[in-house]
């Protein structure tokens, strides 16, 4: 690959410079025979991680569909299936469609579930590793194996979810132990069993709300300390901590951070969420997702993560230019974090996966979210 | 002014057809002589109703400011002073900016406050009057005597909005009779006195929360029955009816039915607001609005109100076609009720504000957003 010179960006709200590099890192000086591209004046933002989508799930580039399900998680999952059956949709071409807007919105790396069960089995995995193959060198992709319709209350899940993670699948993932499996213990011991057998980390959806749903996130907590899995587990959602009493809240994320879990919130509308502010004061590791998008869940979503930063601020009640940073730090670097990658963005010394924005600079492009964008993935221009 | 035809547009999301315009009212039959533009297969929408805007605040099109207020109300007020002489930002020029900015998003009618205390006396009246002048042919804006400092407790304030009512703004507003002014009678009694001599009708901001927000509120209802304004008044924000019990929503809401109160929301991020579907069923008139754009408050916002239905949507989980199809009927037609203007729209009979964008059909229009739009105001091609 040959180096390459970015002229006339300015990382976050920097000067203008030129940025060099070299076997896809940045580095200090430029290459003898580097190809130039003029940055012309954007700014140089680490690239966006979407750290919480569903790529087997996605509807996006088909004709609109008229939205049909009701506002319960069970009606939802129901009516997944009737309508992906109906629609028929190539999960490889809907994954390919969505990776594509998500690119062209500057993001480089995407942590997607991919529903396993015993009707669908694996071939929605073995649909997503041949995109995360096709995507290689543009994106990186993580997936986790999600038990969508139930864990213990599926019988041959767990069988599944073991090979999908032999076949190269990277986590293991869950879902609400309690409100969909009706058994907590079973499900959590389930897939941390999984996990220290396969060596894989874990990725959970936990939307049971208030205290119930606080009292099977102790229960998830209690078996990371007791699998010994401190900074391997991932909770998706977990609304219930932005539900509780502030005392437990305080407890519960004091908790979280010890055992270094992380915690990806995608800023929902409608309902409290795990507060951001206070989980960075205790340097837990936060990323942000577009979850679904333009599926039969929601018609909502187009794979920006500016646009999530917006939501994070707008819903966490940010103005100020250090707390629109924060957001954008979660979409970035944070989603970086949780997804274990190497450190990346415009500063030498990091992976060169950065997007050119042009705006004036890292708080005003959350709040103005311009489409002049730009992807530079390991070095390379993209698109 | 030419009779128009605009071929090839779909109202809402119906089929193809032509619209055809004369004296701005659309009409079933082509002129002899009309004007053609190809409406090139865009959705035709009422035009957008921005009913909450502070033109007189913002910063729209200035370099970016780091955002300096604290959280607190009266710590926004205080900076906003401070802020504005900072920056000696030009009324009229900012104002333009926005309506430019607002029209080019497909906002065709603006009802914007207008701060007046006894500092700046009417000097932001006589600018917001000479822009309204200006942009008389293109969009129709309402202005409100605003006391954001305070009505009671800043002495000669009351006169000063008496005088800009003479002068041509068009309602008399208020601000949190009790939180801000300290008195909430005297405050409520000076709004609705001014109303009586005038003839104007009232918008009042009422930010105060929960239940004692609701006591403050249900004076204001008095009032209204009292004065006997029934379907003259408007309440911008009103967050306490989101935060009480059920039965006092309920009954709070039913009253605000009987007594043809009208309700602006902005669909905060970080609180409760009043509930959109509860509203709609009583019928009640609910329009919506920018709030602040980019000022010293915020620095989020962008005139664009088919975002703002995107948030009201996203606030209230929103998902099925007909939801998303009511928040853009608050965004247009409830807006138009609320600022009493002619019917508006697409079709035969309706004045022809019209606004055409490049979607799918209207619920995808809220949920993609498209940036190509264009504003039919009076039945003129605007831009």
């Amino acid at each position: 690959m040959p180096d390459l010179t970015v002229t006339n960006v300015r990382p976050f709200n920097g000067t203008a410079t030129d940025i060099h590099i070299r076997d896809g890192i940045v580095v200090d000086a430029p290459g003898a025979n580097a190809t130039v591209v003029d940055g012309l004046g954007a700014i140089a933002l680490p690239a966006f991680v979407d750290a919480h989508m569903h790529l087997d799930k996605t509807l996006w580039g088909l004709p609109w569909r008229a939205h049909s399900a009701g506002k319960r998680l069970d009606e939802k999952i129901a009516n997944e299936r009737a309508a992906r059956q109906e629609l028929g949709a190539d999960v490889e071409i809907q994954a390919a469609r969505l990776i594509d807007q998500a690119i062209k919105n500057g993001t480089a790396a995407i942590r997607s579930h991919v529903d396993i069960d015993p009707d669908i089995g694996l071939a929605n995995v073995e649909s997503l590793l041949r995109v995360k193959s096709a995507y290689a060198d543009v994106v990186d992709i993580q997936l986790v194996a999600f038990p969508q319709t139930g864990l213990v209350s599926r019988p041959g899940t767990s069988d599944l979810m073991h090979a999908a993670i032999e076949m190269g699948v990277d986590l293991v993932g869950g879902i609400d132990p309690q409100a969909i499996d009706g058994d907590a213990d079973a499900h959590v011991r389930t897939i941390f069993d999984l996990a220290e057998r396969t060596g894989a980390g874990i990725d959970i959806h936990h939307h049971e709300e208030g205290d119930a749903g606080a009292d099977t996130l102790d229960l998830i907590l209690d078996a990371v300390e007791a699998y010994a899995m401190q900074g391997c587990v991932t909770l998706s959602h977990a609304f219930c901590i932005g539900m509780v009493s502030e005392a437990r809240m305080q407890s519960i994320l004091d908790r979280i951070a010890t055992l270094d879990v992380a915690i990806i919130t995608t800023a929902p509308g409608y309902k409290a969420f795990p507060p951001v502010q206070a989980m960075r004061e205790r340097e837990i590791r936060v990323a942000s997702g577009s979850d679904g998008v333009r599926d039969v869940w929601t018609p909502f979503g187009n794979a920006d993560m500016l646009e999530r930063a917006m939501l994070l601020a707008y819903r966490s009640n940010f103005r100020r230019d250090d707390e629109i940073e924060m957001v954008l730090d979660i979409c970035t670097y944070g989603g970086g974090e949780v997804m274990d990658l190497e450190d990346h963005g415009p500063f030498p010394g990091q992976r060169a996966d950065i997007v050119l924005i042009e705006a004036e600079n890292a708080a005003e492009a959350v709040v103005n979210r311009p489409s002049g964008r730009r992807l530079i993935k390991n070095g390379a221009l993209i698109g």
